[in-house]
């Protein structure tokens, strides 16, 4: 079995049977830096063409991210620069699932880690494939209701992160203003919103 | 100039001012790789700390992706094999915005190559980070309307794309049911609501 089969959890559910799966073979570590680890793999197409490619994924962590809402109905923001895109963010807390942690238990260390801010009734609403062609991870989207800040933060080395309060009721002109625009953030209120609707 | 500052667009807008922008050095070259071009630079904290921190990225072109409606109201969806997740996914048509070329006019000319579809009444509905913090590019949404197929597709080399028409209604439950689960789909089909809404 390659390492591409290895990840420890149900298969992501999809759309049809339009289209059939390529056939992996082992994948090769190209290289580990920072937060990447990518890898090739050769895999073989279930169509007549047999083709074979070979394509370059991350192999990456499970992610989490977290919409905590206090009882006034105001949503825990944190704002960050992000060296990816070299700007700073608007984003609800998130970050990784450690090896053997559960997504819940993550999301709730996130939260309390990057805002101080702990909840009393937690929901799963939501997981998406953050980028299905080039990761190889699921990102899932948690609720905390009743959220109060009832501790200090504890950052890791390198982020520097600002928390801030905004009405639940501005989020779609923060996102029309494209002042939140992360699309994990996105999604994470797009699954609000279905739950809502 | 780094190599990091020089991508040729306007500013992503952020959030505020509550923390400030670190100051991007260098930016080294570790791999490219597929469709991987992963770099790491240093950076400087604009804090008191002064503290310097050395973060890996990828430097990517930007993307684009298409909500195509027919005079039904169908959504022109596509199925593929995706090899980072390594399953069938169910999303909008995309794909990446070419050297010098136009975000709208590259969106369109994946929605043909992928569908045969073309449509005559164009509209950028919302842009994105995909990943602000591993990922320097955007992605633009676009929504077509009266899309036909007109065309034949043009896919490339390792593309293997059925397409699948959904009402518009069936979105939502597609969504809830985690069988549309792309985060940039999820967040194509909310800047859809937001305009609609």
């Amino acid at each position: 079995m390659s390492e591409h089969e290895q990840k420890d959890r149900d298969p992501v559910p999809t759309g049809g049977a339009l289209v059939g799966d390529w056939s992996p073979h082992e994948a090769e570590l190209l290289i580990e830096a920072g937060v990447f680890t990518l890898r090739k793999i050769r895999a073989t197409s279930p169509s007549d063409s047999g083709k074979v490619g070979e394509f370059v994924y991350i192999d990456a962590p499970d992610w989490v991210n977290v919409i905590a809402l206090t009882d006034e109905d105001q949503v825990v923001l944190i704002e960050q620069y992000r060296h990816g895109i070299g700007a700073v963010t608007l984003e609800i807390p998130g970050g990784t699932v450690d090896a053997g942690e559960d997504g819940v238990n993550a999301g709730l260390r996130e939260l309390a880690e990057e805002t101080g801010y702990t909840g009393d009734d937690v929901e799963v609403i939501g997981t998406v494939t953050p980028n299905p062609a080039i990761l190889n991870n699921i990102c899932t989207t948690l609720l905390v209701r009743n959220a109060k800040c009832t501790r200090a933060t504890e950052l890791d080395a390198m982020e520097e992160i600002a928390v801030r309060l905004e009405p639940l009721e501005r989020i779609p002109a923060l996102i029309r203003e494209g002042k939140i625009n992360h699309s994990l953030v996105l999604a994470a209120f797009h699954f609000f919103d279905l739950l809502e609707g």
